[in-house]
């Protein structure tokens, strides 16, 4: 299949930047000295998720169950789901799993964990823990290095779980000395700590000033986007994935109608919606559901009803999950159509 | 099943609500003397589609062709879809569908009409037409009355092709004047207007003024939203969807953390990002993809981790298309579990 043949909209992955991209961010880590722990939340693919690992990644990321259960049913193996799992279907599925594969969860509180211990024991499963530690975006995790200790200490006294260490996101240079110190009040405490689990694409450059590091976790530098672009970490040869659409309406000279909108590319990040590609000066300057605007006014040439117009999205990782599919293609040919297995799996 | 086993995150339909929605715009348009085609994209359900219909719909609006297809497989008839349709691949399926079913199409072109007539010729089908006019937005639809007419002539006569009227988007009272025009000037030149389609949930309460106006299309109307509060156009008690989630981490006493994010509720709209219902005060500040931050500070009661926190969204047509199913309640029993058949059909 030529890459002329897909319809619009749809999903275009280059496999050759797609390649590049997860030896690139391999070999970063290597040379650091850190495992590598590619998040899968960004394609949601299996085989994707399968050539990170062979490229020598320690395992894999998930931020849902459902996903660590498309991922394991794959044959994928040591995974870490980082997310607080609470409620007792999410319980049941998770003890499930955690006989079907090497699987490690995060958690920040005893409420959390408590529940996960006694359905561990009740399902006679292990769950394998790491202490979350919050590191300045003020999401999940604790506040502070004393309430971390505390939270490892809870976990690793009660049955049914098994304390690994400790996780935080982002990482960066601002968060190094308190996961220094973290490291450090583990040690102080007896606590076990082979995993030490960071995170971030952006920030993924700085993962050697983070002293203790073991792993670290990136999503969305195997396809990269707009918002790497913005932060300085990728350019546009780095971004593998692109929207292709179709113009279908003309109807004034400045303006043309792309057919794809926020259930194309969501409306995640700032306006321009996208980088256009192909059509230099022509910017996507709103979206509704299935149409995108593309101002053309300053465009020379411009497009006409009919051609296909490229969009580097704004947020890669939410663009994938509203799509089915993606078209893996090698120059202008379709080398593969990947089904996107974890789409819509936010449970 | 009752209620509270439903897992989070997850779309919960009241059915009661949803049933008075449909009957009191169903009643509106009867009152206007104007036929009521919904717009399915905002619930992609094949059976709320037909509950639609029985309450007196003259049939449905589709805006893409995969979710014509998967209306018409499942038995709905008179379809309008309301969208350029460019290309070999999607003229084809447009011919096919134009054989099963009472299809008509929408198109502000020569370009456009003349590939659908050629289309239609191959392929010995007709192709019912209505020419669109631009009312205000500025997105597709011609520009002027005059340009609406040459259109409209140049469709009725091409061959394959058969013009049935003009449809614009939005409609409204500053439309209205526009509207009245095109009608008289479609008389003048003796085209056929046997339909003059209107649409928009907001300004469905001002179709009665919109003379000539023969249906009315609106999506939002059998869910509402946060937009359509904001609008003036619902209440609270109006918005049949919910997304259900729960609290899944508490690290400070002003935040706690639900198990919902961009991928759950898309990012449309301004903050804060939907309404939270039950606990007066919260407020959903921030989005990541799979979680939401809530501010808790002025809230009393504050809710706890595994409390559930129900949230109106603030554009339901992009969340429920995010979704694999919609679960029907009646008060706290599921009565229904719908796969949102239609989502993610972009094509």
């Amino acid at each position: 299949m030529h890459i002329d043949d897909i319809d619009t909209p749809a999903l275009v992955l280059d496999l050759d930047v797609c390649e590049r991209n997860i030896r690139k961010f391999q070999r970063l880590f290597d040379e650091y000295g850190i495992g590598f722990r590619p998040h899968i939340k960004t394609h949601k693919i299996p085989e994707l998720a399968r050539w990170q690992v062979d490229a020598g990644a320690v395992g894999i990321t998930c931020q849902k169950l459902g996903e660590v259960e498309v991922m394991a049913n794959a044959g994928l193996d040591n995974i870490l789901l980082y997310y607080n799992i609470v409620g007792e279907p999410k319980l049941e599925r998770l003890c499930r799993l955690s006989h079907e594969c090497d699987l490690t969860v995060t958690a920040d509180t005893p409420v959390v964990t408590d529940a996960m211990g006694a359905a561990a024991v009740k399902q006679g499963a292990v769950i394998n823990v790491l202490a979350e530690l919050n590191s300045f975006i003020d999401r999940t995790g604790v506040p502070s290095v004393a309430e971390l200790v505390n939270l490892a200490r809870h976990i690793d006294r009660t049955p049914g779980l098994n304390l690994r260490g400790m996780a935080t996101y982002p990482t960066s240079r601002q968060s190094a000395d308190r996961i220094a110190e973290a490291v450090q009040a583990f040690d102080q405490a007896g606590l076990n700590r082979e995993i030490v689990s960071g995170g971030g694409t952006p920030t993924a450059f700085e993962a050697e000033v983070v002293e203790g590091l073991t792993e670290h976790r990136a999503g969305t530098y195997i396809f990269m986007d707009r918002q790497c672009i913005d932060r300085g970490v990728a350019t546009e040869a780095d971004c593998a994935l692109q929207v292709l659409t179709t113009v279908v309406s003309n109807p004034v000279s400045h303006r043309a109608i792309i057919d794809g909108g926020t259930k194309t590319f969501s409306a995640d990040g700032d306006m321009p919606r996208g980088i256009v590609l192909d059509f230099p000066g022509a910017e996507i300057y709103q979206t509704n559901e299935e149409h995108g605007y593309l101002d053309i006014g300053n465009c020379d040439p411009k497009p006409s009803i009919g051609d296909r117009i490229r969009v580097i999205p704004n947020h890669v990782c939410v663009t994938v999950n509203l799509h089915n599919q993606v078209y893996g293609c090698r120059g202008n040919e379709v080398e593969r159509v990947w089904p996107v297995a974890a789409r819509g799996l936010v449970q």
